[in-house]
């Protein structure tokens, strides 16, 4: 009685083995960006230019400047002539100097020489702002990324036409049997006699061109000589090698001998259904596979095995942190019909990290524009709920983001004096902070999603700042407040103040033109207060619903004329050139989870807060007072 | 104010305004099979050869004589000489003549001559017949399948070496836009100054031709009359263009303009977000899509025309009644990890078609050689759930079917000859009917599956043929109970009746071995009756264990001498040339269902069943009689 298979190894247990023994290929080559499909990038991907590259039209319309345009309205349209205050532009166009809005072609009455418009245009509507999707210098995809049809886009608007790939692995399959024939080769009559057809290599050998090999297939080894000879002549040029089949027991069951002969034997027999007498050994290093004769078995055991080998080839997936785990903080929707690549900042929280996808153009986290991986929506699927599991393709190395800070809620400039001391000091650790309002940052805490938020929210009632909103949104939280620095709130005006602004109850003058803050921030819940104790009536001023969301908006419009007063903090007023009338100093106060006050670099932080380097730059900037900085305001849980 | 859409159609509407301009191509052409992947067949592709072209060895061993092989027990082996009564094989080889099985390698204890063995073989054990996968001349695929990776092994195992395919629809993307520019034909830095890199026309070529077409990216058009001399020049060669983009409403929106100025506009604007400005018209006939800007718009409605149209010019799905809604009648397993394409049998009943798979090689439905329709299992489906409903690829017209009559049951020689005076009286008309034994059919009535079932079941008490065992499985169903006619069932013995066998009680002698028939044949019913009624245990019955399920291989093995006696009807003895002895007239009754007795095909069987010829042949047959053939005997319901 004949031997049958040596060992029967488990699949993930001959999986592994296989793996053990494949390293992958250094060789690469630069292939144009059109043909990339299905290939795996060699090194990280740089956009070699913005996108846009330059400030642009997002529509077909004219191009204004969006100051001229705020008096229209439905009875009374404002005229701009056209070649001077309007321009017609397509989308994409560059947005022609001195203009920083587009009226969309539908709202625009035409006439021989002007335009006439009946509702004003905002600030940047209808434009895309240079390196909006794009930052040169970006990472775009990193090593070992298998590149897809929608990448090769992002590839051609970052500017790059040859990016370079793996060789592709070169896969050599031998079909074996003195009983096969190939079909071509052979007159079709020559079939009926005594031959079977081969077609088992010609399936394989689609499969492996489908996963990406450059596959070879070679011509039938009749008996063990030739395919001693088949090796021999081929071995060297190829990196895996397929042997179809012989795998079997019977007397022409060479594969065995021949991989035993020329290189070493790791297995022979898996417990595969179908697929169980597959063999895989070494020659020259390189892997070989006995691939089993029957059609469903070839396939499953080819299948199994040659794409993980590819993997590994190819360096598809070969860093273990090269991907993810990592979950979404809340609803993302995606477009059905269209695989979409999501550009995600993820945040480390509570041992998950949180994938925010970084929005086109400009939004809440603009601040945040460089991308730290990529996370993929497929074509079927509409978007993702909160708390999906998802895996994460990272664009820089994880070290990095586990070294980050991220702080969330108010902006204030001393947080770009923290991170530079920061960065000054511990080289790779970085601080990045989202500006999206004092309450939001609370609510980000309430929520689990930070540690670190910055709030100035000064209570009615109670006239302190940050502990009682604290108290009252994080009360079953462990917390500590920790204060930043006072600093003052006061009204921007124009240089020498021309329209004689004092107080806050001039706003309301029929004179003044204002301009607010986003509902949220801690400075438009100072003005909301201040009003209401003074009695003014919110209606009476102009311009209380123009909403900006930071101090140095509120300072360009003021500079740029088209509101007369607003309410930010005295640094934005010497950096803009600006007068500056104090009303009130703030609190800005630092909330730090309980968990987080256990971390050594928050022991870091407490140490920079209270250092002479901090109290000196911030002195520097002016209106800021640290004398308390650093002093622990209010600990809870 | 511009002009905006012309008319927003809904998307299923635009789908059908598109489908109903657009013409299949005519034009095929012959591929080589290794390269057929993805394309379309363009007439029905029959097998050139039978697959296994030649009877040949299953396995790797020995071919044997299995009638030499019987005596063998673990005890006393049987000892066959090597290039006499076994002969080494390998798989795939060809049986040597005079041999009708395989022993397994490992089942044979080899020496210098000889091999012994310790098991009896089977017929045609670990044998593959001629043509038990494909039968010469068998449809493989109809015209308008779309050809996959494994069904490339399909044809190959058919002997085809070319495969005529439609020609792939040669689609023509002109991108346009006078700030767009071709990375390709700039050095970067140009890129930078006013002009956006053009990467939708990329995008959409690979698309389309991972879709199928053959596409052809023109250089940008930059204006109009650019886009009017790229449309003059390239046209004629092409079968579909896309303009891409021009459709929103700016100054250069000159797509619209030059579709009506070329050929005619259809439709402007389509209810699909993203995705809206979607033009469609025809220049010379040929459809012409403007695609809009915005990548991901572009992708979307890419996807959603190009793909329809694709599939319509390249005739893929053409034919409405190419693939036909069809159920599952059993649960169907499959391989998971391979896309499996199942030769299924249709048979209409109750309004629905139910789709039997035909199993490789011999089995229930061996009769049925002939697929009717393919199904397939997608990789990641580990098979199908009774009563699912799938969608089968008709092999042949759908009116084949309908004319189809089916009949599940005991088998006699009566089918064969009304089969063929049907095919006779109406040549699209057919009677297929599979072999289960009496039992197995009166079951599949009673679950719906058929509408004729043939029966010779003898009630044990009642002494009553069919009436009995109808009334017991088929007590809530309507339906009908037809003679066919009355035959002979007997001992067949070897010519001469060598071991003088004259009636069941010789069963039990020692000297005389037996063939029996399976469980549930009416035959096997009919055997322990009158083993039960004459007192004889079962276990003094030599071959008792050795099931057959046909009368033709009862027969065949009293011929060859293997057994010595078998029960059967009498027609056998004639065709095979052996003695007869009879024991019992039975009664063969068609069980026919309330609804089919109501269709006109019963009333053409009932003609036929009281006809002259029908009697004068089954007198040709011999032991069968007439006399009441056609007479209802029993109505239920």
């Amino acid at each position: 009685m004949r031997k049958r298979y040596l060992n029967t190894l488990g699949k993930e247990e001959a999986l592994k083995r296989v793996l053990a023994c494949v390293r992958p290929l250094e060789a690469a080559e630069l292939i144009l960006v059109p043909s990339c499909r299905g290939r795996i990038t060699a090194e990280p991907v740089r956009a070699r230019l913005s996108n846009p590259p330059f400030t642009c039209a997002a529509m077909d319309g004219y191009a204004v400047a969006f100051e001229r345009t705020l008096d229209a309205d439905l009875a009374r349209p404002v005229s701009l002539a056209l070649g001077e205050d309007a321009q017609a532009v397509n989308t994409g166009d560059p947005l022609p100097s001195g203009m920083n809005a587009v009226v969309m072609a539908e709202d625009a009455e035409e006439s021989a020489q002007a335009i006439a418009i009946r509702k004003p245009a905002s600030l940047w509507q209808h434009v895309r702002l240079t390196g909006e999707d794009i930052i040169e210098g970006d990472i775009l995809f990193p090593a070992n990324y298998s590149l897809g049809i929608l990448d090769l886009g992002l590839l051609l608007a970052g500017g790059i036409r040859e990016v370079l790939v793996r060789k592709r692995p070169r896969l050599l399959i031998t079909p074996t049997g003195h009983e096969l024939i190939d079909i071509f080769d052979q007159p079709t009559d020559e079939v009926r006699e005594n031959r079977l057809v081969d077609f088992n290599s010609y399936i394989l050998a689609a499969l492996g061109e489908e996963m990406g090999f450059e596959v070879t297939r070679t011509e039938i080894a009749r008996n063990s000589d030739h395919l001693r000879a088949i090796l021999t002549q081929q071995m060297a040029a190829h990196d895996v090698l397929v042997i179809n089949a012989g795998s079997s027991a019977g007397t022409e069951d060479t594969t065995e001998g021949i991989i035993r002969e020329f290189g070493e034997l790791i297995f022979h027999g898996v417990s595969l259904m179908p697929g169980k007498p597959t063999m895989f050994g070494l020659i020259e290093g390189k892997p070989v596979f006995g691939i089993p004769g029957y059609p469903v078995s070839a396939v499953i055991s080819f299948k199994t095995f040659l794409q993980a080998v590819y993997e590994r080839l190819s360096s598809f997936g070969r860093p273990a942190e090269r991907t993810l785990a990592c979950v979404t903080p809340f609803k993302i929707p995606s477009t059905i019909g269209v695989e979409e690549v999501l550009r995600v900042m993820l945040i480390a929280k509570g041992g998950r990290y949180y994938a925010y996808p970084l929005p086109r153009g400009a939004a809440v986290f603009s601040s945040l524009s460089r991308a730290d991986a990529l996370v993929s929506v497929p074509e079927n699927v509409e978007g993702y709920d909160a708390d999906t599991e998802l895996r994460a393709v990272l664009l820089r190395p994880e070290e990095e983001l586990r070294n980050r800070l991220h702080i969330v809620g108010s902006h204030d400039l001393s947080l770009d004096v923290l991170r530079d001391m920061i960065k000054t000091r511990r080289p790779t650790m970085d601080l990045i902070s989202a500006h999206v309002g004092s309450l939001s940052g609370i609510l980000a805490m309430q929520k689990g999603i930070v540690d670190l938020a910055t709030t100035h929210i000064l209570d009615e009632q109670e006239k302190v700042y940050n502990i009682p909103a604290a108290k009252k949104y994080l009360a079953g939280r462990g917390f500590l407040l920790v204060h930043i620095a006072k600093r003052i709130q006061g009204l921007l005006t124009a240089k020498g103040n021309p329209k004689a602004i004092r107080e806050i109850v001039d706003l309301a003058r029929k004179d003044v033109r204002f301009v607010n803050r986003q509902v949220g921030s801690g400075t438009r819940i100072l003005l909301d207060m201040m009003l209401k104790e003074k009695g003014i009536d919110r209606c009476s001023i102009q311009g209380y619903d123009r909403e900006e969301s930071t101090h140095a908006a509120t300072a360009i419009l003021v500079k740029e004329g088209i509101a007369d007063t607003g309410l930010a903090i005295y640094p934005v007023s010497r950096i803009f050139g600006l007068d500056f009338i104090p009303l009130m100093e703030e609190e800005y106060d630092l909330l730090v989870t309980k968990e987080f006050s256990e971390d050594p670099r928050f022991a870091l932080i407490m140490d920079l807060f209270t250092s002479a380097e901090f109290a000196s730059r911030l002195g520097e900037l002016g209106g800021y007072s640290t004398k308390d900085s650093g002093k622990v305001k209010y600990v809870n849980g």
